[in-house]
């Protein structure tokens, strides 16, 4: 490879979760090509006392267990030469988009951190500047499952590791739209036809119907994206 | 167990993902445990041809495949007697949300279809009724991401999974704000003193500055959040 390739640095008290999922399809096979990289770090090592002690109560009371932050700033100084954004994956965060995906795809690598317990000193996360980053409105048994989510969006758009059989371009959140309903042969399955359109061989209404279809259905599936769509419209009235 | 496990059925072409991050940890003992039980079926048993094919081209042209409905209806009618709610991971889903978690682990188990390429066609999601769920505005190689977080945010919250250590009510999403920043010994870590207050044992008054700082941090990194917190305190001025 001429290019250095993506690198993945996790921190985790559960390294035997990885790459899981990742040494799988698309991800597994790229990862073996050497397309992208994965080093886990196993937080544990880190402690300082001889119960391997990694977590402790919170400070002014209240249940669970929290990472203490000089363990965990240890495991960062490890990594201190592992390129990319420092994320702490938190329902606190900052919610992940497809900008942001293809941001960390076009840079160098990333390190995620993944708390458990109830999670971690908030020093640490501060005293290293780490962009906290959340997945959604919900809530995790840890961060491991949403770093191996985030690699999954980030691996897809790495150079070489889908080919041109699938679009990067046409699909929900580049446009701004989610995608029209697809359909396969059978034209006819079950009694139910696809759309004739579809079979009209007609490609310039097809491309028409299809965006319709999107706008419909981002109209009544997702009012907020619908909202963003058309003031992006406003604002740039040549933008298609 | 006197209660039936909790039953996660997965169709999916890459039945080796699973139970995946979900065997270790909390998730994978519970899963011994058999407070949950998972089911994968591969999708491909399904295909009807010597070549097993499960994709075709998308009608009306396009590039990228989008899985047969009569296989997926196949696999589908395999599972007739699963028990929960049928879900495809979709982009053009309803975006998770912790409520939506609460009720499938409410439940008595889900069917997920993991979408692969382009898609699903979509007259069998539609004949299954099938309810399209997406994690949030990010792409992902396959369902199969998808359905293992969409599980780890319901394990967790099935009897006896978390102990008492861990709290579900003061957790961020079910108050309607962010949770307020952690912090754990040693009270001054790196020159860094954690919030004095928590030290002061005053329960009431920590209390308050928690409440505080929960509020003014849901303010600044989630408005939205933010802004349907004070239109519920409003509709239901009882509510704390």
């Amino acid at each position: 490879m001429s290019t250095p390739a993506w690198q993945a640095t996790v921190l985790t008290l559960f390294p035997e979760m990885f790459p899981g999922p990742l040494g799988a399809s698309l991800a597994g096979k790229s990862l073996k090509d050497g397309r992208w990289a994965l080093k886990t770090l196993d937080i544990r090592q880190f402690a300082r006392d001889r119960h391997r002690t990694v977590d402790d109560v919170p400070l002014g009371g209240g249940i669970g267990m929290v990472l203490k932050p000089d363990v965990v700033a240890a495991a960062l100084d490890h990594v201190a030469d592992a390129p990319g954004p420092r994320i702490y994956l938190t329902p606190r965060g900052r919610v992940l988009d497809q900008p942001m995906v293809h941001d960390l795809a076009n840079g160098q690598g990333a390190v995620f951190l993944c708390g458990r317990y109830e999670g971690v000193d908030q020093r640490v996360i501060d005293a290293f500047d780490m962009q906290e980053v959340s997945l959604g409105d919900f809530i995790l048994s840890g961060g491991e499952m949403a770093a191996l989510t985030v690699m999954d969006a980030v691996v897809r758009l790495l150079p070489g590791v889908i080919g041109r059989e699938a679009s990067h371009q046409e699909e929900s959140f580049e446009t701004g739209l989610l995608e029209p309903s697809l359909y396969t042969h059978p034209r006819s399955w079950n009694g139910i036809e696809a759309p004739e359109i579809l079979a009209s061989g007609h490609h310039r209404k097809i491309a028409e119907w299809r965006q319709a279809e999107a706008e419909r259905e981002t109209r009544e599936r997702r009012p907020d994206l619908w909202d963003r769509y058309l003031l992006r419209q406003e604002s740039d009235p040549d933008n298609t």
